[in-house]
Formats: C-alpha cells, sequence, structure tokens
C-alpha cells in the first residue's frame, strides 16, 4: 500500500494513473500534511498555468466551451487538465459533467486530462477540494486547468472563485436567475457569454449585464459581455480572446487584483479546512448515547455543542 | 442592552419586536445556550406546527402557492410565520423574497409574520441559522411555518431539509435542471408541481417526474405529481391538499420516516455549529503575520492546519 506521499510524487510524475489516485485521496481527504509541499507554480505568479473557470445553468452550453478552450491549448501544444465539478452529486452520484466530457473528442489525446469532482457530501468541502485538486494539476505540470461547474448558485460561484479567469456561460431563458444572482455573478465573472443568441431574450440579457458591469469600478476588469451561439461555432473565438486578455491583465495591470482574490482563497480554504476537520472529528467522536439523545430531541444541538468546549 | 435570554422570553411572549431582534440575535450568531432551552413541540409530535418547504428556480411561482397557504391558514384562524432564505446573498445583500412577499396582500395582518434570512457569507450556515429560526417559531406558537428558498441547488436543498413537506415548484423549462439534479430533487420532494403548465413540456416533464417516483420504494410517502397554472389560480388547491396529506401520513404511517429525517436534521444541525464554530474560531484567532504568510503562498493552508493542532 503506497503512502500518500508516494501516490503524489508518482502523480507528480504525470502518471495519469497515480494522478486519479492523487485526486481520489484528496476527494476522500486522505492527504492532508503532504498537500503542504506541492510547488504550486501559480503561487509565484500569474500566468502559467493558467486556470479558467466555467459555471452556468444546465444545457447553458458550457461543454462546448470546454471543448474549444482544449482545441485551442492543444493546438498550441500545451497540456490541459479539466476538472468536473457537480455539486448535485452529494444526492445523484456525482459525475455528470465528467462522464460527459470523457466521451467526447479527446478521450485518446495523452495530453488531456478528465476528471470529475463528486462532493462527499459536505458543503463547502466540494470548493476546497476543488481547489486543492487544482493545486496538485498545477504542480504536476499542466498550462492549462478548466474547471467547470453547473449552476450558478452560492455553491457553485464557491467552487468557481479558484480560478484565474471566470466565465460564466446564460442562455436567454437565464433572466430571472440573473436578476436573483445579479451581484454574485458580477463580482465573480470576468466574461459573460450569452450562448443559443437566436433565441428571444439574448439581446436584451446582454444589453443588462452590460450595464450593470458599467456600473463597477473604474479600475477592475470590466467583464466583457458576448452573445454567441456555440452550437454553430459562432461568437466562440472571441470569448476565447476574452479569457486571453483577462489572463494578459491579471500578469500586468490587474495583478494587485489578481493576488488579493489568490490570497483570500488562500484564507478561506484554510478556514474551509479548519471547519472541514472539526466537523469531521465530532462525528468520528460523537457517542452513541449522544446521537441518540440529539436524534431523539431529548439534548438539543447547541447543548451538545457545549458538551465539547 | 437587555441580554440574549431576555430578548428570547419577549420573542416567545410573541411580541412581533422582539421577535425580530431574536432572529436577528441567531442571524448574527449571538444566540448560542439559550437556544437550548426552547421549548420546541415539533420535537415532541408532528402536526404543530407544520413546517413546510417550498424551492424552485427563480420566477417559477413559488410565492403564489406560499400566499395560498397563508391564506388557508388564515382561513382557519391559525397564526402563520414564512421565512424567506436568500441563498444569493452573501452577494446581493438579501432579502430578494421577503421584500416581495412583505409587499403582499398579508403586510396589515397580525397573525402573519414574515421574515427573511440572509446568509452570512459562509456555506452550510445558512441551513442551520433557518433550522434555529424554525425552532424559534415554532416556540413561539406558530401554526404554520413555510419556508421559501429560491433554486433548486445543493444549498437550497439544505435549507429546504428543516421542512416536515417540502414542495419543488418546477417549470417546463426546468428539464435540464431536474435531469442533473433528479436524485436530489426526488430525495427531498414530497409534492412535484410543474407550474406554468400551459407551456409546452409541462406535460413530458411531469410524466418524467411521475415515472421517477414511482421508481422509489413501496414503504414511503410518493410524492404527487401536479401540472398547475398558479397565475391562473389552477392546480393550487390539489397542491394545498397534497400538503395536508403528507403531515398526515408524518402522524400516521410516516411516522418512524419522520423521526427519522428529523433526528438526521438534528444532527447536522450539531455537526453544522461545530463546523461554524472552528470556523469562527480560526478567523477570530488568526495571527496577522500567519494570515500575511497564507496570503502570501508562503504558507500553504494545510501548514497552518498543522499549527492550530
Amino acid at each position: 500500500m503506497p503512502t500518500a506521499a508516494d501516490v503524489l510524487k508518482r502523480a507528480l510524475n504525470g502518471e495519469r494513473r497515480w494522478l486519479a489516485r492523487a485526486v481520489t485521496l484528496i476527494e476522500h481527504r486522505r492527504a492532508g500534511a503532504e498537500l503542504a509541499s506541492l510547488s504550486v507554480r501559480r503561487h509565484r505568479a500569474p500566468g502559467v498555468p493558467h486556470v479558467v473557470g466555467i459555471t452556468g445553468p444546465p444545457g447553458a452550453g458550457k461543454s462546448t466551451f470546454v471543448d474549444r478552450l482544449i482545441g485551442h491549448a492543444r493546438a498550441k501544444g500545451q497540456r490541459v487538465a479539466v476538472v468536473a465539478v457537480d455539486p448535485s452529486s452529494p444526492f445523484s452520484g456525482g459525475a455528470i459533467l465528467g462522464d460527459r466530457i470523457r466521451m467526447e473528442r479527446h478521450t485518446g489525446d495523452s495530453g488531456v486530462y478528465v476528471r470529475s469532482l463528486s462532493s462527499r457530501g459536505h458543503l463547502g468541502g466540494l470548493s476546497s477540494a476543488t481547489a486543492e485538486v487544482v493545486n496538485l494539476l498545477d504542480a504536476a505540470g499542466f498550462d492549462l486547468i478548466l474547471v467547470e461547474t453547473v449552476g450558478v448558485g452560492q455553491s457553485e460561484l464557491g467552487v468557481i472563485e479558484v480560478a484565474d479567469t471566470a466565465i460564466v456561460v446564460l442562455t436567454p431563458e437565464s433572466g430571472d436567475t440573473v436578476q436573483t444572482m445579479k451581484a454574485g455573478l458580477l463580482e465573480i465573472a470576468d466574461v459573460f457569454v450569452v450562448n443559443k443568441a437566436d433565441r428571444p431574450g439574448a439581446d436584451r440579457l446582454a444589453r443588462e449585464l452590460s450595464r450593470s458591469v458599467e456600473m463597477g469600478p473604474d479600475d477592475e476588469w470590466r467583464a466583457p459581455v458576448r452573445t454567441a451561439s456555440a452550437l454553430e461555432r459562432k461568437g466562440v473565438e472571441a470569448v476565447l480572446e476574452d479569457a486571453a486578455n483577462h489572463l494578459q491583465w491579471c500578469c500586468g495591470d490587474g495583478k494587485a487584483v489578481w493576488r488579493r482574490r489568490r490570497g483570500d482563497a488562500q484564507v478561506r480554504l484554510f478556514l474551509d479546512l479548519v471547519a472541514e476537520r472539526a466537523r469531521a472529528q465530532a462525528l468520528s467522536n460523537l457517542e452513541p448515547e449522544v446521537a441518540a439523545a440529539l436524534r431523539g430531541f431529548e439534548l438539543s444541538p447547541h447543548a451538545a455543542l457545549e458538551t465539547l468546549s
């Protein structure tokens, strides 16, 4: 039985089978201190690797953009990793996104590594696992790391915060969702795409988003708003260019903003780890009598908490 | 300055202003041990109060069902509380749902208490705060407690788990979301509503949901699937009847299932509280040098975690 350190070492050598095992260790929280020693290139400067997040509601066309981003990077000889994160998976058993991608045209390409991440049933755990897997793939030398996640809810935004560049793919039907989530989306999105632009409402949604973006602060990146029809391959190039421009900005004028965001993400990851560890410890130390008393409403959760301190 | 215990005591006397202050204490985690002494009627038996959760994507028509449920309960002389939970609020500042409801026709009715809950920025925190506010409203003597939340993602399902009866309101356009979230929705929903049933795809979605429900285990409640057009008041009565039937089931054949679910929720709330407390403690104890080292990537989150233990 190889140790976690062994698995990580072999994974960093680029052995795909060991990479898969290392991701599983992270998923199941069986690697900890070993991850501290990873040499994460992105911690030194933005640019290599480029971590691009892609989120949006189901059916918005995220996979098409993932596919095109892979194609572009491969044409330049870059190695690409895709992390498909499915927040619905504590219920569904996961892997909806990853399976779909895996079956597509990059399957036989050894320069492309695709992995799905399923939640282990805890809110918050998915963002921290994603951040750690991205660090691993960074240290393993991938040039482009794509993080795809479905949805535009709170948990999805948490996952996408790991990215340097976040692409939010919407459809004309997303209007109501955008109203609800507007401030959150504006905070996270570096590029907006209104896909399926041949449907009614596309231009209106794009105009609304543009107006909101323009009201943002002057000194920061202003997310371009694109309309596209990914299926017909219309407007996809512009989005890829936007992503490249955003990375360039991160390396130049936007470096301070980029550093602050990455720093915030590190502190958040630390706090997530603290919370997760405390939860796991409390669960494994939970006495059967205490659990029974909780379940029987004889002991309130707050009273049980007091007994811990 | 009244103590948390004072505020709770006055809130339990039904003084609306103090109820509001008590909810704020819970939101800001300034009540803890005091909550342990609440006399929560629902912990003794199902039925009083009836806690009904309503979730679904933005624009699905949730508010109409909330409004009708309030109307029904008021006609029977019951006191009703609405907790509107907005998972987008760490970004938007919240209160989207509550504001909308508050402006509607029950504003002047002293038998209806409406309160919105905004996230305090932590995943998971919203579910535990919701559970605690529901306990408070239970102890304060409300007969019907409605928990409305927008979305069908993981965090929304976490919020809705507090309910005895969960109504999931979808629209024909929700088809893709349903595919992604199916197992999660099936686990949580006690009643499915396909609203805006005049739009194409409504019957197909309803049929698909029915088929999935029928594949479930025999001994449990089978969620009825209704089509409705809430705006035209079509199909709403049937949904209210379903909710009432489900409560009856919880009090009879389904009592063991109900007990298990409520017990699971108590254990989860306990673990949430443990995780939240650990996170808050780590944040307030975070030394400036450690924070700077984390932000500067000189100290990894895992290494920082090790220094704590």
